[in-house]
């Protein structure tokens, strides 16, 4: 014990493309013995120089240390690269992107293979890896056993986030996230769109666009009570009726500026169907129940 | 001029629902006189304790003071309740909402009649109104002359942000910052959507996707420098083809969880028209030229 907490555990990683190499990079210079191995093997020599142990093949990687840590392309690259391997006792991190039933059935073949299994899914882009400040951070879900035995490794590149022992739940918070993302972006997309014609500078828009989705952003605090109470009407400012009324005025704006609905227009078509089933003192929250399957 | 600092400006205020209730409280605690009109008189009766004076007709009321404060419903109700009033030189200041052009005809309409007109655009919801701490504010377009003669007064129920001489940009401001929060909205609720029928507490998922969306809300900032150096290129961290490459498994993951497309979709659909136009190594800013009609 005495000498785990001076000498670094080592780490094994399977794949140096722009994420891998940035991880790598950072259990190098945080002294943690490193085996690495990439298909293309030049972006393993690569490595060679700051202190990384090159492998000449993926089993042979893996066989080195107890923890396995992949970030590969895709799902099917694991599948392709561990096909080889023996992963009989091996802790197996895999920060692969995969969506949740692809994490699910892959901790289960890694169970098959006698390895315990741990999924990631990476809440950051390559220059945030190694610096914590900004807030990159990792999604891990899967054994706990797994996540706390190796959470101080796994903290060097970015922060750690524990998110459950259903392995697939990784990805679906990595998912969540993004897509929520993606839909900000999406109206920011608009905004910047409603004043592309009109003698107003993007970078006058831009502060006061960032300030106002942050002061939102809390809104889903709300969200999420309501939608634990059922009550969708529980802490209303801005009933459903009132922001339905106001719809056309966003509808009208965008099309007097010659800017495309098709970014709007759907989550407005939702805020109408539930107003139409009767939710007028409602929140938005109802929308979301809309979205999923019954 | 000495004498003006100490007595405050009075004030007329058209308008008596949610929002003009709450901004007419604020002018009466901050020791404004204030004359207040309403088509449904209870709501002005129920001022007058507070001190306010009750003017019979909106003409007796816009008659009473030289600033005039209007926040009806909608464009319609201006030009209705405005209709019989005497407007020669008055400073109007229109806080209804309304589209750019609304508010353009309207500065257009007053100032045909002998006033000076000012549009506003309200980023705030009641509770927020004289509680300027939280952040809420009043966009102002049109007189910049007028602006800066009321500025502390309008500054009294909320901040105040000037966005220039041309009246609809009040109104285009405000749309284009409530058109991104209804798609962060959008995205957010797509993000609740997909963990619905899981064993994920709502609850536990907020603070992350705030916490998320915060820090990628100043990505509009960047978005902004390539808007105006026209270069989609400059500063980009993970390409276009790199996201598009992306979104089956964002699309994937919905159709695992049974949650439809509906809100995620028509950006996919813009990035890779994009993307086919050949703007492979550009950020995601291209879309927003997909927007606007040419
Ligand atoms: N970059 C980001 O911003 C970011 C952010 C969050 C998550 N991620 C995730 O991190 C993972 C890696 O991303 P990246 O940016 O490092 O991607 P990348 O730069 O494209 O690298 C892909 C890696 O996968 C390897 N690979 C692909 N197909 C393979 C196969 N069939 N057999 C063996 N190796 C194969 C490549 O090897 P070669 O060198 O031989 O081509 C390379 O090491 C992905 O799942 C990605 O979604 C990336
Ligand atoms: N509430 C918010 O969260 C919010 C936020 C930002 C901006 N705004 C804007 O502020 C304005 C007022 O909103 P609000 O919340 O106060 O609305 P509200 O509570 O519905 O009140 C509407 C007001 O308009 C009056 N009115 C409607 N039609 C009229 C007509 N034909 N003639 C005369 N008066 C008429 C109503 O008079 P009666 O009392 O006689 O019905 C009432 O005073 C709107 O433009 C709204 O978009 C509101």
């Amino acid at each position: 014990m005495a000498q785990n907490s001076v000498e670094k555990a080592p780490v094994t990683l399977l794949g140096l493309g722009a994420m891998g190499t940035a991880l790598a990079r950072t259990w190098l210079a945080g002294g943690h013995p490193l085996t690495v191995w990439n298909r293309t093997p030049a972006r393993a020599a690569a490595l060679s120089p700051e202190g990384a142990r090159v492998a000449d093949s993926a089993a042979a990687a893996v066989a080195a240390n107890t923890l396995v840590v992949v970030c590969l392309l895709d799902d099917a690259s694991v599948e392709e690269v561990l096909a080889g391997t023996d992963l009989a006792d091996k802790d197996l991190v895999n920060l692969t992107t995969s969506t949740p039933a692809q994490a699910r059935a892959r901790a289960e073949w890694a169970r098959e293979r006698g390895a315990r299994y741990l999924d990631g899914g990476i809440m950051a882009v390559p220059p945030m890896i190694g610096v914590p400040e900004i807030g990159g951070y990792v999604f891990y879900s899967g054994s706990r056993e797994l996540f706390e035995r190796h959470q101080q490794t796994l903290g060097v590149p970015a922060g750690t986030t524990y998110v459950g022992q259903d392995a697939g739940f990784a990805a679906l918070h990595d998912v969540a996230l993004l897509s929520a993302m993606y839909g900000m972006f999406a109206g920011a997309a608009h905004a910047f769109a409603l004043i592309r014609k009109e003698d107003i500078d993007p970078a006058s828009l831009a502060p006061l666009l960032a300030d106002w989705l942050v002061a939102m952003a809390p809104t889903v605090h709300q969200t999420a009570d309501q939608l634990r109470s059922g009550d969708y009407t529980k802490g209303v400012v801005s009933s459903l009726a009132m922001q339905v009324a106001g719809t056309p005025t966003f509808l009208d704006t965008a099309a007097q500026q010659g800017v495309s609905p098709e970014l709007l227009s759907p989550y407005f078509t939702l805020m109408r169907r539930r107003l139409a089933e009767g939710s007028a003192e409602e929140d938005l929250t109802g929308v979301i129940d809309l979205l999923v399957r019954k």
